[in-house]
């Protein structure tokens, strides 16, 4: 095998000799030097006189040598095309590329049945029906590195904490509708700013039936089924109103610790190993009026995380970037700080750095804040959302210039990036990862159909991508599965194989905030997974060194 | 004004000072030497060890100053970007820019009214009331250099062609529905595979009422009003069925001179001075069973053609590509072939070059006429249609490879060029144009919102880009200025001003396929319309410079 340096001198020969600029023989006169010079001076050196390169034919020998080192070395520019497989994953490749083709190539027949092209929620029980979705899930996938706590647990979970004793609800007359939850041991008093009253849960599903409050809830708790809002505000509308009656549910101090302790199991059993989660580290209650603060919420997280390792040793670990809201002043971010330096300091181990978030679209832009940020020490890290939009040229778009040049250590989305050519170029110098969440962009009305996400541009240029969930508990996705599905079978090129695959999953440890060591401890409980993977798809069957891996 | 060589080599020094990669001082320690040894060899020197930049933060000032020099750096990028704009030109710019910056803010609050947010059939009708739109029709724009000869010609001149006498409607029982159309002196012999019924269009008028077959005729004749098919194949199947029902219209050798004609008005009423025109060359018929043959449908042209630049004396011309259909074999290409060489020598200033047509994904892609294609002489230029797909890997999706490789001159439509930055770079390097059809990708179901248009891209990197209409009488628009408000509004930068639209008509002169100095003589007649147009953005009125320039 040629190796990449090689390969692309001698195409750069081949091509320079076929492709070099000369005038066609007959066609094409050589322009009147005055003619050029006044072109020049009316319309600038960039009305570039020269006639459009001509080019001889090679022969159709040539042409396909060419034509397959030109192909060669466009995959060599691809994501994932540097990992060099062994004997057992290339056979595993050949099974899962099979897998793949065959749903392409019925799309290519039936282009509106291809469920990529489709939204999500059309589709998302069959994708867990195909073969692709099961080596998908049964595939180590590494970490997530961009989810938001609060929409990280199933639908199925959430309505069991509702089971829980003095859960309160707050209705409008004459229906089910919810807009908050509290926990309380008597009723909560009337919110001024609302007409919903409140009674016990427990005496809901009295009232109306406890299926039928369940299936309100499970409806009530995701975007599922509406596939087109009016535009992303009124997806983010409705999107909002899920944070906000979850938030009742989840701040409750004993369901905070058991709701993260069930997300780290429930993305384990996706074959997720680490969690980087962001968080706007709300200030917790109980029913003891104990007086909670951030640093609580962070201690209650360290314990829980301690106590899920110490269950489960094939997991590598969790940490949390402090994420709190964007819509605010710089007044309010100053205090953000504040609490970003006590909580570093306290756990430096569980805190991996610092985010705004909200939708970027209607809150403030990175530039509003440069100065409270530059004063963030540098050994604390940022790791940005930016570019959560196609308003190209706006000051939301422009959150990607910011994070680049504050020093950030990914961006979140970068959905705007093909619009900022010079901002992805220095991503790649800068080693700046691109955080892909694939399902996220459709629900929230970026993109329709996957097969345009900018993201097969990052594939295909090879920029350093990593594919997460966002909030897959609000679309009904499995905590990185779908996701996974998406992009490779949607997203990337037909010839994009297992290579990515693994590429993928390694980068999500190696853009992780952990250290080199960390990483390569993280590595270590990530390959032998990984081996029982590919004996599981060349097989058929587990091997017992990897005990948690669960096939879907 | 810093010059952009100054510009861009300031930027870099402080870039480098400030990015420079060193690791942070606190958060990471250097990485154990064995453990980066070990990583390196289990996922090879790409899994880099070294810890992800850190960077040292900036005073606000020099933030300040560096991010003014970011945005600078990034916009010289952009297209147009070099163009110097006189004093005049400044001022229009200031008008137009604040034309464009009402629409889009008003698109922030508001993004499902955005018109380039919507399918183009809800709005096509808005834009034109727009003052934005005002200005596209009244701008020179230069030349349409991607569109196809029967689907260009406004719907209401096919329906003023359907007055004619002796034409016939094949119909199918008890309906308006028409097939096909034919001129004949009688009754045309009945088609063995169709069941419809041939009677004369004057009868049918007479029968259902000239106002209802004129309506019909309208929705028959263009894809309005449907805004969501199946899928693009289901697309083009209905829009190949307005192929066919047009061809017995024009294919009568009568006729197809009128419809040149009255097509030129129209563009150049437009303010579209040149027109290279993609045909497949039919074979035309008349009532005395003339036996015509392609050279006589090129000689039809010529003599319309001369006819046409003799009664005006602003128009720039017209060429022909020789694009036949992509759907078939070897053999029949190489007798395309013959036919492309025989006119070419009979023609040689008329006839521009060569391309392939008909749906991508249904026909057979470039590589499988490789050798046909390389027996064309050298003197003679490709124009090819690839890319027009979002399946990426697929066999049509290479089109854009052989394209690049068989030397093409410009790219028709390259909508999946993004996937692949290799050939990107080739058309930079070897200057070849991008004929973009926004309305076309969205109407043939490629995109839905504009701003995700991956022309967004070729804006921002400064790629060779022409904007082109493709098959406006298909979709209602107007022969060139919907596409241009499209791309200035919906698809290019909120900061992309009057030198991006300068930039573009340049571009459709320079990237024609006349020689340098036709281009000067066309940019004689271009430019004193270019300068009343820039009065009449000022002052509101039109000089009497530019004669023909008729503002809509």
């Amino acid at each position: 095998m040629l190796d990449r340096r090689n390969l692309i001198v001698l195409f750069a020969i081949c091509l320079c000799m076929v492709l070099s600029p000369r005038p066609s023989l007959a066609a094409r006169p050589r322009p009147n030097q005055s003619v050029m010079a006044e072109l020049i001076k009316s319309y600038g050196p960039s009305y570039v006189v020269e006639p459009v390169v001509t080019q001889s034919r090679p022969s159709p020998e040539a042409y396909a040598s060419l034509r397959n080192m030109f192909f060669r070395y466009e995959e060599s520019k691809a994501l994932g095309s540097d990992l060099q497989l062994n004997e057992r994953e290339l056979q595993a490749n050949q099974i899962i590329m099979a897998t793949k083709m065959q749903e392409y190539n019925e799309g290519l027949i039936t282009p509106h049945l291809f469920k990529p092209s489709q939204h999500f929620f059309k589709v998302l029980e069959n994708i867990k029906a195909t073969d692709l979705f099961r080596y998908m899930s049964a595939m180590p996938k590494g970490a997530v590195l961009h989810a938001h706590d609060t929409a990280i647990g199933s639908t199925e979970y959430l309505i069991k904490l509702t089971y829980r004793d003095n859960l309160w609800v707050c209705q409008n007359v004459g229906g089910l509708e919810a807009e908050s939850l509290v926990f309380s041991k008597n009723q909560p008093a009337q919110s001024s700013d609302s007409d919903c009253t409140w009674s016990l849960m427990s005496d809901v599903r009295t009232k109306y039936g406890g299926n039928a409050v369940d299936e309100y809830l499970a409806e009530r708790l995701t975007l599922f089924p509406t596939t087109k809002f009016d535009d992303n505000n009124a997806a983010w509308q409705q999107f909002m109103t899920i944070f906000s009656l979850v938030n009742g549910l989840l701040f409750y101090a004993p369901v905070w610790a058991d709701y993260y302790y069930n997300a780290l199991e429930e993305f384990l059993a996706d074959n997720v190993q680490y969690v980087e989660f962001r968080t706007t580290l709300p200030v917790l209650y109980d029913l003891e009026d104990t007086q909670y603060t951030e640093v609580d919420t962070v201690r209650i997280y360290v314990e829980t995380l301690k106590k899920f390792k110490d269950a489960h040793s094939d997991f590598i670990g969790s940490r949390m970037i402090y994420a709190p809201l964007r819509n605010t002043n710089g007044s309010v971010v100053s205090d953000y700080i504040k609490t970003l330096l006590t909580i570093t300091e306290l756990y430096p181990d569980f805190v991996a750095g610092f985010d705004l978030v909200g939708q970027e679209e209607l809150g403030r832009p990175l530039k509003e804040f440069i100065s409270e940020l530059l004063a963030v020490p540098e050994s604390i890290d940022f790791y940005f959302h930016a570019g959560e939009t196609n308003w190209y040229g706006s000051s939301v778009d422009e959150n990607l210039i910011d994070a680049v040049l504050l020093g950030t250590k990914r961006i979140g989305h970068g959905f705007a990036l093909v619009k900022h050519p010079f901002v992805l170029e220095m991503l790649k110098k800068l080693n700046v990862a691109i955080e892909v969440n694939p399902i996220s962009n459709q629900v929230l009305q970026l993109v329709t159909d996957f097969r345009n996400h900018p993201c097969s541009h990052f594939f295909a240029d090879g920029y350093p991508v990593v594919i997460s969930s966002d909030d897959p508990s609000f679309w009904k996705a499995t905590p990185l599965s779908h996701d996974f599905y998406i992009a490779f079978l949607g997203i990337a090129s037909a010839h994009s194989d297992l290579r990515l695959l693994k590429k993928l999953a390694l980068n999500s440890i190696r853009y992780s905030s952990l250290t080199v060591d960390q990483q390569y401890d993280a590595l270590s409980k990530w390959q032998p997974k990984w081996d029982a993977f590919i004996e599981y798809v060349i097989t058929g069957t587990q091997r017992s060194a990897a005990p948690s891996l669960k096939l879907a």
